[in-house]
């Protein structure tokens, strides 16, 4: 078997992204197109290839369907979420639904879930069919709850970090799961790297939060604090509100029709905030469980790749 | 084995399909419980019960698991629809969107979707999962075709068929066949009842295409005409537009903005036209050709059933 190059395999898999979004309608082919465009680090299909190494036969065809799948129902769920939130960018480029119009964006969303589990169909083994649905399931219900959680300033911290793991832990550690049970990995194993890839998940998606205030608008290819000013608090926030209540107030005072300037004020505040260190302290913790996981598995071509990965994403996190 | 009594299956079906909805999140089983009171006459389960009986191993496990899966699967469709058509009732009662708003109405699709899925995952043969996820990717490419072609005149008469095939007859097809895999249905019978499927789908919708001109507001829980004014040109309407210049320049002006004088205009023009008779006509090939072929098939306890919910279907049509 060919030396790992995950470089490579990410090639391999942006080729049958390609493959897959062909579709005999201009507009769901260009849309998925433009979706794919926009890039995007393919963290999932990385993660299912080099889980994949930890079994008896690793990166076989089942790994890559699995990894093309994963991607493209992390694709559909950010379609949608453009729709909910009305964004207009989405990694420097229009989403779907400004480029097009939202119903467009809809049904690409609804397209792209649907070649997900075609690509996976014709895999034998039953357990992962029903982890993948199961879920999905999961992921469904976890939109709906962020949907119903915007502006919801009274939630637990506890409530947010369960809404991150639907949003966001899930689809990695699926991915790292369903990638070792791909190339039959032990059972001990595969749920090793199951529960790496939920650390990596939730510490992925915390860094994710914190940039939303620290990084610049170029970079996120969105305006910086957009997740506030759609009413989705983030860890920062919820942690800066525990102790001081005046910024809370701040906070509750928000809502769809708060002039610019109020959210400006607590998005500024944040920035400065002695909180977003210790929300990194959090996600840094998250990735420190992962690291000691994976030190508890075989060394092998995965192992340098996985913690490249890992430092890559620690890295964000400055 | 018990006697088939499809009224009987009906309410094991609808107790199941409460079972499923069931939620952590109170809005999504509220607004599926919403979707379940509106009744419908469940078609899709009806067909996967009947055809299973052509089987050895008639109304097993996995037949009622199909049954339910696809009739979650006709309810997402029909949120997701209502969403694009923004329509505020269906069959009498407040869409989703009207009753909640349209964000939920397209997550609570797709977690019906999800379901769906999820409630036939653990069946082991690969055939059915692979008939049933290539069919969701035509679905959801019908529906994106049927987006594109409102407002669209210049469509011809074999579009339409190839529209309402993807939008309704795949589905009442995936019914019959599936229905029949389940229980072990020989090749040659599983691909009868498929065809029977496709042929009943084909005609249920042309009447329901029919209906929406000629029913009143009650009888269909939405105002008659409510296709023309969404933009949907059906087969009434193509055949006056073919032989019917004069006709077919008024629909030309026709578009979202148009007054409303205008669409009851071509509504009351086609509920008097001959075309009705002519469409009805077409229907009535379909069953024909649907009841051709199940005289070529076993009799059996379904075989009354089928026809009664054949004749049904045509009385509809008057």
């Amino acid at each position: 078997m060919e030396k790992l190059n995950i470089n490579k395999e990410i090639k391999k898999i942006e080729k049958a992204l390609k493959q897959t979004i062909k579709s005999d309608n201009a507009v769901l082919e260009e849309a998925s197109h433009h979706l794919l465009l926009s890039g995007g680090k393919r963290v999932r299909p990385s993660f299912v290839i080099l889980s994949s190494e930890y079994g008896i036969s690793p990166r076989n065809e089942d790994t890559y369907k699995i990894a093309v799948s994963l991607e493209l129902i992390h694709m559909a769920t950010l379609v949608h979420d453009d729709v909910i939130d009305r964004s207009d960018k989405r990694r420097g480029r229009l989403t779907i639904s400004k480029k097009w119009d939202q119903d467009t964006a809809i049904l690409t969303g609804n397209y792209l879930l649907a070649l997900a589990l075609n690509n996976i169909s014709s895999i034998e083994d039953k357990r992962i069919h029903m982890i993948l649905s199961h879920a999905i399931v999961d992921v469904c219900r976890g939109e709906l709850f962020q949907f119903q959680d915007q502006f919801n300033t009274e939630q637990s911290i506890t409530n947010y970090l369960r809404r991150i793991n639907r949003k966001t832990a899930l689809l990695i550690q699926l991915a790292t799961e369903l990638g070792a049970l791909s190339a039959h990995a032990d059972h001990k194993t595969a749920n090793k790297l199951k529960r790496i890839g939920h650390y990596i998940g939730m510490s992925f998606q915390i860094v994710d939060d914190i940039l939303d205030f620290t990084s610049t608008e170029k970079q996120l290819g969105k305006p910086v604090g957009s997740d506030l000013m759609n009413g989705h608090i983030t860890l920062p926030v919820l942690l800066e509100m525990r102790e001081n209540p005046e910024f809370k107030a701040k906070v509750d005072a928000l809502n769809p029709n708060s002039p610019k300037e109020d959210f400006v004020y607590c998005v500024d505040y944040i920035r400065q905030s002695s909180n977003i260190d210790a929300a990194k302290q959090i996600s840094r913790q998250y990735l420190q469980k992962a690291i000691h996981l994976l030190d508890e598995l075989e060394v092998n071509g995965a192992t340098t790749w996985f913690k490249k990965l890992i430092k890559r994403m620690e890295s964000r996190n400055i």
